[in-house]
């Protein structure tokens, strides 16, 4: 196991916040959102912080880098519905010189709703373990390995 | 409109046939399964007979030629629910240079659930319309246009 | 066949329009936006568009109405890339008294990629067919049939 | 964090495997499946690992029982691609009142792609923890906490 971040449940804690309408093709026969659609918005959220940070993942992969997931890790609190507007809070950290790890927290107004960690390794076009692209080794903080 | 093959609800008309359980993934809060999660039905049914076919399509993308999807016309009549396993009958027809056709007839036992014709065109790896491959041109019948 | 509303390419012959950024999640091994992704972007687009007239779809089911999908048309005319912001414009259409038609145009800056019409029965709890609420109802133009 | 069972990599400590052909809408733009469909595939082989012990889910949930998700874990090892037969292995384990833990090995041939566990909470329709079926419960083995 390499996940080792914890997801906080403090949005002070995250530094970037990306807001997801749920979809009623997301709900389940139980009326919520089904489990496996939440990791999409942790993908989607991901993505906007990259672009955000001025590195759009669609570009990072024209340069031969793609992000794989290595492990995915979801506390699943309270049931997010229909119609919600998820606050998907994130916060990059234990970076490596191939991997970095990604915390999440899913907020509907003050309520937490989920936690999730993914684990990500870059690979190049081959899928071969690759060193992760100069600016992203850089925001390497305190906890860094 | 290029659509031009009409799905029969009589299961005689199909020469192949491919069963699906559904997904509680795939139901949604109405407690059926939702609209959106047919169409990945007819893919799957539409590989099965092209790998029948001695053609799976992973191999036919080998070669250098992909399946676009030109057009989708899904008729729902009667819900899908969780557990119930789908028959897919499937048939290829109004088979063009570029182009084929695909009718579906989607049943539980006895009961018409939903009819479907999706149209194809043969592109390359970048996209550009191509001939489609001679096996697949050689499977024109009579309504050949 | 219900289906008799034709999408226009025109942007000019739809009231409402609804931004949707693609998701890496929805992409394919042919490096585009998979068919079956355009459906809930459809139906999302749909919710929007109900929302916005003053009817959030989950507070019209929590009135006891689902709009059941009865038929849906899908016209793919240039593939959606990741990281796309697709312009869903949206028209209601065809009002009868228990169904309802939908046209789409997607459009990615002023290029056409998709046209779709979905149509649409209301039913009650039980999956049965119910007159359109009302205020639905009153939308119905000229070609309420 | 509940999730306490680990997923063996030898499929001689699972009691039953579940087979799924992977399907071209799964894929990704990275030519391999995306990580979010492994999750559905975790959950249809649990279904199914539910119908041969003789309680399809289908039935569980008409009895007024639900098993929400509570935990994911997964650990991404090699990727799954188009057209791949996966193995689900799946075992039960750490049984508590109201809970129980779900542990995943998935292979193609003798190669180990993916493992996985899931915790789950047994719910009404209301969606309050409630006891697990009589049933279930009698499963503990050894590790019942």
């Amino acid at each position: 196991m390499r996940l080792s971040l914890v997801a906080s449940t403090d949005p002070a804690d995250y530094g970037f916040v990306h807001r997801i309408r749920t979809r009623f093709a997301e709900t389940d026969a139980m009326g919520i959102i089904h489990h496996s659609a939440y990791v999409p918005y942790l993908e989607e959220a991901r993505a906007e912080l990259l672009a955000h940070g001025g590195h759009p993942y669609h570009e990072v992969r024209k340069e031969g880098v793609d992000f794989a997931v290595l492990e995915l890790f979801v506390q699943y609190r309270l049931p997010l519905r229909f119609g919600e507007v998820v606050e998907v809070n994130v916060a990059v950290g234990r970076i490596t010189r191939a991997t970095f790890q990604v915390a999440y927290l899913l907020r509907v107004g003050d309520e937490t709703r989920c936690t999730a960690v993914t684990v990500h390794g870059a690979v190049d076009a081959a899928g071969r373990a690759t060193p992760l692209p100069p600016w992203l080794a850089a925001a390497a903080g305190p906890d860094r390995s």
